[in-house]
């Protein structure tokens, strides 16, 4: 498992800073910014880096989240408010406990996508994201600061020794199964109105089962077979 | 149990408006602040506050450690330097997971000392403490920044397993799916000699993603649409 700590939009140097201390804390260190409203070698930044600085001078920066999604093979986007209506799909989020303990076996290259300080993620990009996961905080004040939310998921994923090995679907593969899903849900008619709803949560499913590369090859043979089929039935 | 968070000679007021922050994300109040070297009205510790401002203005200052250890009936210290050593006691840790899941069970006031950002606890109050403990982290770069310590701890403190977020699909209804799974199989004439691997391994996908209700009959109503689809076609 590679770690991508990415943070979306950060409005101060400060946090960025702290972020790539807490990674150094917590042995990871690719850390990429979307948009960053900072300069990299800024006071503040430098400051909170402390002796992480290392990490902000090899930092990329992005421009949009979209050009980002694509570069990791598995995208885990991060809220503090969730939605307990089952049918909410888009903000449904799994614990970080339970995420971490299922990421650390993974192979390939994790994104943990961090929002802006004041708005976090936007939904157009919750939806690009494989998994949304939560810290299970009071209900009292649920909004923690950036830098303290990184380093709780850190320290869950960070947490015990390697473990058993399966090879994942990269980011292309899921994509392009996404596509076939969306595809096969096209050829049965499936309605309109219902069907963003339903890639939704199929991409909740597929992301949260962290699916291989043989799962992945299995799933594409089944899906172009039932499009063929639903598309010769279409012609006649 | 209740817990008291306990600083002990803080320099940056931002660190104390930042831990009561933090307190409040995680459902606990009690502060108290051994000699700070700031006042609690400064505009950082009130911006670092957020809506967690009340914790200080509630909190308690003390001006020796000597007068709170005697007033809490545990007291557990926190380090970031660990002996490795079995003979040299007073710097042996306890896991903080570990220190979490026992402490959640006690009766009675439990303090956590947090020491100088600089400097941390010294022998001397270390030696006053129950029990040390200690966050992993990497060898390369141990020390944390004081408040995303404070962060770890109190999220082990206050983890309780997540209540089931999500209305489970049960066992019946997942053998009602794996059914249809099968006809449809059938219906879009996937090999027979592949087809009990294929259902074994959608089995498996559908198994660690634990499916809800709702994500059931969304399946449901996709599947049933693919197999009338694929059947009208074999009927022709």
């Amino acid at each position: 498992m590679e770690l991508v700590v990415i943070l979306i939009e950060p409005k101060y140097a400060g946090n960025a800073g702290a972020v790539a201390r807490l990674m150094k804390n917590f042995g990871f260190h690719s850390l990429w910014l979307v948009s960053p409203k900072f300069s990299l070698d800024s006071e503040e930044c430098i400051k909170y880096a402390m002796h992480a600085y290392d990490i902000i001078q090899k930092a990329k920066i992005f421009e949009s989240f979209e050009e980002v999604v694509e570069k990791v093979d598995f995208m885990a986007g991060t809220s503090s408010i969730e939605s307990r209506d089952d049918r909410r799909h888009l903000r449904k989020a799994m614990d970080v406990k339970e995420f971490g303990r299922g990421a650390r076996k993974l192979d390939g290259t994790i994104g943990i996508a961090f929002g802006r300080e004041d708005y976090g993620l936007l939904n157009e990009e919750i939806k690009k994201c494989d998994v949304l996961i939560k810290i299970p905080t009071s209900n009292e004040y649920p909004a923690m600061n950036l830098s303290h939310a990184v380093a709780i998921v850190l320290y869950e994923l960070s947490y015990s020794p390697p473990t058993p090995y399966r090879e994942l679907a990269d980011g292309k593969e899921k994509e392009k199964l996404h596509e076939f899903i969306s595809i096969l849900l096209d050829s049965i008619n499936y309605p309109g109105y219902k069907k963003e709803k339903a890639k939704i949560l199929i991409r909740r499913i597929i992301g949260r089962a962290m699916i291989s590369k043989w799962e992945f090859h299995t799933l594409m043979g089944i899906i172009s077979k039932i499009i063929e089929q639903c598309k010769s039935n279409g012609f006649k």
